[in-house]
Formats: C-alpha cells, structure tokens, sequence
C-alpha cells in the first residue's frame, strides 16, 4: 500500500498515538526506528508499519510505504524516523515471582532506563501504580532501548495489589536511609517485591508501612539520595546474585 | 544593585554563559534555582547572584536584585528560577587514589547521574576526555542536584593521564563483556581508575587496550548492556565495599 498525503485519515489517525487518551482508548501505541520495530516484530506486538518510500525492512507483517514527509508529519523526533511501527498493547496474565512496584515514576527517561535494568536482573513484572508517567510515552520507549517487549509490565492499584501479594506469601521491600538493613545483608527470598518512589517524593507514606523489610544502601553523608534509576538498578543487581 | 532591562550589558554578558564558549572564555558559569545557588556559595565558588525582585535569600554576597522577565531572558527553563548564580570553575590538582575515567560521555543527564553516583560512592576525582558534553550544561548541572559542587573533576587528554597514573601504581579496570571478571570477585585496590565509555560506542580501543583488568557485570542475555550511569554506579557501589 501507498499513502502519499498527511490528509490521509490513517495517518491523522496514526499521528493521534502521540497522546495518551488516544493510546488508550484503542490500546495501540507507535514505535520509530528499524532496531524497535524490529523488537517488536520479533515479540509479536507488531500490527502494521510505516516505511520511507525508498527502503524496506524484511518483516512479514503489513507495509505502507508513505514519503518521509508523512513520517516528519507524525513523529516528534527532529531527525523522522524511516519505519514506525503501530504495536498493540499485551498484557501478560501471570506475574512471576520476582516484582518491582514503582509509584508514581514522573522522568520517561528513568523509567526507560529502570526497564531495561530490569530485564538485566531477572525481574519477572514491573507494576506501574495509576499516575506513573505512560509506558507507551516515546521516550521511555527509546530509553529501554527494545526492551519494553521482553518484559511483563502492568498497572494497578498499588495498595491493592501489594495486599494480593502478601496473602501470597511474597516478601514486600521498600528502602529507608534512617531504619533500613544493609543492602549486601538482605538474604534471598525465593518470592519477593520491590517498591521503588517518585523521584522527588519517594514512596507514599502509607504503601511504604506495607514493606515487611527497608533497604539500605550505605553511601556518603555529603550525598543525599540516588537517582532513582540508579538505586533500583544497584538493588536488582545486588537481589539477582 | 538594582538592573531593570534586558538592554544592560551585564546581563547580555550573563545570558552568554549559556554557550559553551563563553564560558571556556570567561571561566564561569551559571545555575539556577535556589538550590543549586546555596550549594555553590557553601562550597566557596560563587561569584555573585541575580535575585528576583520581592525575593531575598540569606548569603553574604554580591546581590543584583532584577524583575523577573531578566531572569526569564537568562534561562533556558520554561519556568524561570527566582535565583541565578554565576560560579568560577576551579579545578583542584590533587586527585586522590579513586578515580573515575569518562571517556566521550555525552548525555547530560547520564553525566549529572554520574557524578552524583561518584560523590555517593567515594569517588575522589572524574577525569573528562576532552570531547565529553561539557560539564557546565545546565542539564549537567541539575541533574547532579547539586553534588557538582562535592567533586573535583577536570578535563585531560586521556591516554597521557592513564600512562601517569601507571606509572603511579594505579590498578586500571576498563569493561568487557567477552573477557571480563565477574565484578564481585574483583578485589580492592588501594590506588584505582575505572573507563567508562560513550553510550553508544564504548571506550575507544586504544584507551580500553591500557586496562590492567576488565570488569563484567553479570546480566540476563536478552540485555546486551546496561545504561552508562547505571552501570558505572554499580561498579562504584560494588568498589566502595
């Protein structure tokens, strides 16, 4: 198929998956570039693309072919993209036994960035709470660099959720500066969540009384508090041993 | 002082600080918000500072009180602050026995992270190759929260600092996904530097070829790396034990 026109109602459709409430309401979202496309493809979230007359990419999946003016026209980018990719959003039913519970995370780039570390340390769901930044946000989606496919991510609820989890046995951490253990001192636990905070305000109050344990990690008095994506990446990194 | 205009060449001057030039020329630069300001003036680099009409903060310095619109025309914030400093950079000579090398970094964000991880982790100097995003980029700055001002960090050519601190007895570690020792099992040394990369491409060959020994953060497959600052303050976190 060929679409020559920004007029064209699929690509004023298309464009529309730059805001939330349209993301939202017909569960797709948009990726750009051939590296996530291609992610995509391989996670079978990929629906149809958007190809710059001229290349193609070797995927058996739908293509227009529109000029790289229909493409400036619907990324926010500087430098258009020469694929993008309209993906569905999937949610996977089972949660695993390894969670990190992030609440209210506001930085795209930190929550990309926790995504990806994620994938690195073995975690099996990341739970978002309901005002987190969007998932489907395009920089957070750069910042995992591919990997937002090859890992379970859902919204929920967090109080609610954390209650399910506990009657399930699963150890419930949190982190403190002032009464938390030691980092390289937390034991394993076989089934176990992690809740990490906003980057200003850290975790509300009263989901941070729900911890069964509070996480130390030991540096400089001169330095205040991590970046959020860095402490979450050094507790991962330390539970996945 | 009071300046009402826009038109005053002082802050015509001011406002120039925002490019990298003029702030190689002058050897100053600015930061913005209260913050930022009261940690520069505890640390003894403060120059002076534009405060808000209406506005007043507690430091014993030269004050050029401006309207708003002045501190509006300076900042590149969408929200402008109701305090700007102007700081000298001062470059202290001692360099301790922990260093951290960051070879061609050029996210300011990743940089700010960095150096916050640094002071956090007990990093006694950064040392810049000399085609790094430069360290006077308000983003830089922001994203340090501050810490800018609680380590000494300068700019070298990078393969004549490493030949000296060889020469010095400093154990050199670069990363490796190939060769590497598991980081856990890499002991202390009392005299150490760690090479950390360019995000997309790594450390340049030629420096990486200098290591006397590769670090290897253990990871899911499906990750073929890390984002840099959250792998350079695993590292640090790890070395600091």
């Amino acid at each position: 198929m060929f679409i020559e026109s920004i007029k064209n109602q699929k690509i004023k459709d298309i464009k529309k998956l730059n805001q939330k409430k349209y993301r939202d309401k017909s569960n797709l979202f948009i990726i750009e570039g051939e590296h996530l496309v291609l992610e995509a493809y391989k996670n079978n979230v990929l629906d149809e693309v958007l190809i710059s007359v001229g290349y193609d990419i070797d995927i058996n999946i739908t293509k227009t072919f529109v000029p790289s003016s229909v493409l400036s026209y619907i990324t926010e980018l500087e430098n258009a993209p020469k694929v993008i990719g309209i993906c569905k959003k999937i949610e996977n039913k089972h949660i695993g036994n390894k969670i990190l519970i992030l609440d209210r995370i506001q930085d795209p780039g930190n929550l990309g960035t926790i995504i990806r570390s994620s994938v690195a340390f073995n975690i099996d769901t990341i739970v978002l709470s309901e005002d987190s930044v969007d998932l489907y946000n395009s920089k957070v989606l750069r910042a995992t660099q591919g990997l937002i496919f090859s890992m379970n991510i859902i919204e929920r609820n967090l109080i609610d959720f954390i209650e399910e989890l506990k009657c399930n046995d699963y150890k419930i951490y949190g982190t403190s500066v002032k009464n938390g253990k030691v980092l390289k001192n937390i034991e394993n636990s076989e089934k176990f969540a992690i809740i990490m905070g906003n980057e200003g305000k850290g975790v509300e109050s009263n989901i941070l009384d729900m911890c069964d344990e509070y996480i130390y990690i030991p540096m400089n008095s001169k330095c205040e508090s991590l970046n959020v994506a860095v402490a979450t990446s050094i507790i991962l990194y330390e539970l996945s041993r």
